[in-house]
């Protein structure tokens, strides 16, 4: 795996796992903002065939408003992007964006304590995905 | 600025900006998938008064696709954030994440061409937003 995101694989058809991941999300105070699927995106726009992949746009708002007075550009990384993809029939794999890569990007200091609170409760969702299996 | 994303400041009020914005990225061959009202979300969230900010979610659909198929994990930033947010009553700023951050961040060979290709095309964006003033 990439080292710019936190996963976990589910043995869970990809709807289940969707269910799944959000519950979790919000089990650690994150909303979804946005949703994408990308599946029917990509077939709607280039007619191709992709595994089904649903983006959720999650944002624990304090964060967000924290993050925003340390580095005004913060938002070209928000919200915080996790992912839910098919890898097979039963099987899914979900990606968070690690807001660790925040500190790599941003010059501004002070998105530490941002980061590690966000890193920490999209551990705990991926751990308490891997647990309810 | 910090070097994660690409910007222009326009001396333009933050909804007339905002227009132009979308404008700009349709004539660049984006699509916007998402949108987030930040100072609407973060009033409603946690009744706190932020100046306007909006996250537009930019896809070029066949970058994405390509972008997919060389590192699976991508969608973690995609799609590409247009942050559109105002500095002063008459004063606006565009930022966009700038896609060379996905060279290194993914350990995936074989996206440079996407990433130049999106960069190009943002770049010509902000280039016309300026020109337009």
């Amino acid at each position: 795996m990439p080292a710019y995101t936190l996963s976990a694989t589910l043995d869970q058809p990809h709807d289940r796992a969707l269910d799944a991941v959000r519950s979790a999300l919000a089990d650690q105070g994150f909303g979804v903002l946005t949703e994408i699927d990308l599946q029917t995106t990509l077939k709607a726009k280039l007619a191709v065939d992709v595994a089904p992949q649903v983006i959720l746009g999650a944002c624990r708002p304090a964060l967000a408003y924290e993050a925003m007075q340390v580095d005004p550009s913060i938002g070209a990384v928000l919200p915080c992007n996790v992912v839910v993809r098919a890898t097979g029939e039963r099987t899914t794999v979900v990606e968070a964006f690690d807001p660790n890569v925040m500190l790599g990007i941003s010059e501004a200091g002070g998105l530490e304590m941002v980061a590690t609170d966000a890193r920490e409760r999209l551990t705990a969702m991926l751990a308490a995905l891997n647990e309810a299996q």
